[in-house]
């Protein structure tokens, strides 16, 4: 069986809900449980309801709706991404998976199609992390890896409290804040935020897993002395300590792996100023890979590097981890279902590792998970020029439809 | 004909002075046109008085104190430095300048001593420059190279405005901001910021100029892609590029000549997120040597270096000159009347260049001038450390009076 998601509904659909929150840059300002939040939430929420779904809303605010399978009683298919977005971030990061799935409902009601197993669709509560930290909260609470009673006491920059905002917003449900049940699989459709399938011509990427990475910081700390009266000699000069760890870990990934990827992404310095040799800079680092040796060996080389650059300047280097994911290798046969279903549709797609971490990962923590990527023209994400075209959305729409469908019947 | 400072006296002055605006860490905390500054302008005011000068205040705040000659039409003799502070900075830096020429009047005054010339001596206003910019406010107006009303219109980081701040502390006088006459020579004491003279164990810096300089800002401009989903290939990663021209900056003294000195001591980063690699860096450089021709040399070089960091990177590279100084070469006569205090007076001397611009450069822009260093611990400044023995800081005293003292009656 194969199905064909209406297009223009689709569309008419992923632009309804990219002018909630909408910026006039033509990219979407939707912070995690912001008055916008809200706002596709209630739309959200009545386009789940308006699909005959069953609405269930958990403590944290992830939003779920169900369609019963013909079987009630077997494990249901989840598919679902976020809502929220990144400050000034773009329409498709997160909502194009949301769309995607209530859609397909759509679909499935239309043609009356009966699934046998129940399929769930969800709209996991602040994935961008961008307002309260971490990232993906609401799956990672539903995974077991996050405690609820924390996070729920996080603060914004504002002061604003997580839990507060979700009473305000009228998000916060009775639901228990974990699976209700044992599921069947897991589907999320995202957008690539990076440029393979477009290097490679393709429209889609087949997931098979998310890299591993190591996260951390690296802080040199030498004098601040006055730039003119300091002889070269004298110097210890923490920012050249900081320039030799920056080099080295541009230059790290060539001799690691071909899928290894680093960078400093941010400095802090002190004293910051044009007259005086900077005493303190922190830099921070991050190395991935599909490889979790590889992540490994990556992080060993940065705290290498780290001392012999601190050495050479003679200054004093301290450095501490601040996150460390394994890599997933997502189930045989939900990426299997994912590859049938573009063969079938007889897309341009590839195999992809995702070099960033999504809800997939914490959903992967329950129950055999996929994912599906669209295409992201120039790789740019997280900006307002973030774009996908309607035709590559609607692939990717229908890939997640096909596969989803296979997985609720198989 | 030598004199011979009041130790005691000299050093309970450097205490007073030190104690207004003292902060808990045992430096000084007073910044231009702050309470502070009135409360040890006021100070400094009534020590005048009682030294029976008679004083000046100028409209940008410039204290003059003046002890007639026995030829009252002779060009005076100018000695003085700066009495406001960095943000917890030092004890030392400006003062010891200010005390010491004090006390050379007050010696005069105890031994009944007359010189040939007039003796004058001035605390300008705003040497630092850490609360309105530019440094060298008050001396570089006077000596032609600044303008006043656009000087006084100049706001601190709270939107005060430097001409209200003057008005409000009572110090803005009536004098006009110019040399009220020709002066015989000029004599600036002041610690040396740097480590050269302890390093060969002397006392005292017999300063025969100041170094030429070239300050600038180079910005990077790449594209602010997500750290995990960008190829390596892919990337355009400003402080990659930023880091390279760094590298470059430390290395470049030793192919420049023995006296250049360099570094990048301040860095704007953007987005400055672990998770997105830097787009925008700007990193700004400072060269100096005593001979302009190898400044010139270094800036060029900086230049190359940074188009050469940009190229290879793929990312844009601007850049911008922000100061440009050419050295001074000192008067003979200054030189050699503060070398010949320091052989009568015996102190272990040697000449230096001074690496840092002082009130000095202003001051030789309108007569013959001269400085004097006092040896500064780990050559230490523009901190709570900053530290001079009360033995050098005296030597340092006596060597300002006996060169000035020559110089009033040569």
């Amino acid at each position: 069986m194969q199905v064909s998601l209406n297009k223009q509904r689709f569309i008419d659909s992923m632009k309804k809900q990219s002018k909630i929150g909408g910026t006039n840059g033509g990219g979407l300002h939707r912070l995690a449980l912001s008055d916008a939040d809200k706002q596709v939430r209630d739309w959200f929420l009545k386009s789940m309801k308006n699909a005959c779904l069953e609405v269930r809303i958990d403590k944290f605010g992830n939003m779920f709706g169900r369609r019963e399978g013909t079987d009630s009683t077997a494990d249901p298919v989840l598919i679902g991404s976020h809502l929220d977005s990144q400050p000034n971030g773009g329409i498709y990061d997160g909502a194009l998976g949301i769309v995607a799935a209530l859609e397909f409902i759509r679909t499935l009601n239309d043609k009356n199609i009966k699934t046998n197993r129940p399929i769930e669709i969800v709209n996991w509560t602040n994935e961008e992390g961008s307002r309260f930290q971490p990232t993906m909260q609401g799956s990672g609470i539903w995974a077991g890896k996050l405690n609820i009673s924390e996070e729920l006491r996080k603060e914004d920059e504002n002061g604003k409290i997580l839990e507060e905002e979700l009473e305000r917003i009228g998000y916060k449900g009775e639901e228990p804040v974990r699976p209700s049940e044992n599921y069947h699989a897991a589907i999320e459709l995202h957008i690539e935020q990076g440029p393979q399938l477009e290097n490679n011509g393709k429209s889609i990427g087949i997931v098979t897993g998310i890299v591993g990475l190591s996260w951390g910081a690296v802080t040199f700390d030498g004098e601040a002395e006055h730039t003119g009266t300091t002889p070269m000699e004298n110097r210890k000069d923490a920012l050249v300590a900081a320039a030799d760890l920056i080099t080295a870990i541009r230059r790290l990934p060539g001799s690691l792996g071909s899928h290894t990827v680093g960078s400093v992404g941010s400095i802090n310095i002190e004293p910051n100023s044009i007259n005086t040799i900077p005493k303190k800079v922190t830099a921070t680092w991050g190395i991935r890979d599909p490889n979790d040796e590889i992540v490994t060996q990556g992080r060993t080389r940065v705290i290498e590097e780290a001392e012999a650059a601190a050495k050479r300047e003679g200054v004093q280097v301290e450095w501490e981890d601040r996150a460390r994911s394994s890599s997933i290798r997502f189930a045989d046969r939900t990426v299997q279902a994912v590859e049938q279903a573009v063969e079938e549709l007889g897309y341009d797609a590839q195999t992809i590792y995702s070099g960033a971490v999504h809800d997939a990962a914490n959903m992967a923590n329950v129950c055999d998970t996929g994912m599906i990527f669209a295409v992201s023209e120039d790789g740019k994400s997280h900006t307002e020029k973030e774009y996908t075209s309607w035709d590559d959305c609607y692939k990717a729409a229908n890939t997640l439809a096909n596969s989803s469908l296979y997985l609720a019947n198989n």
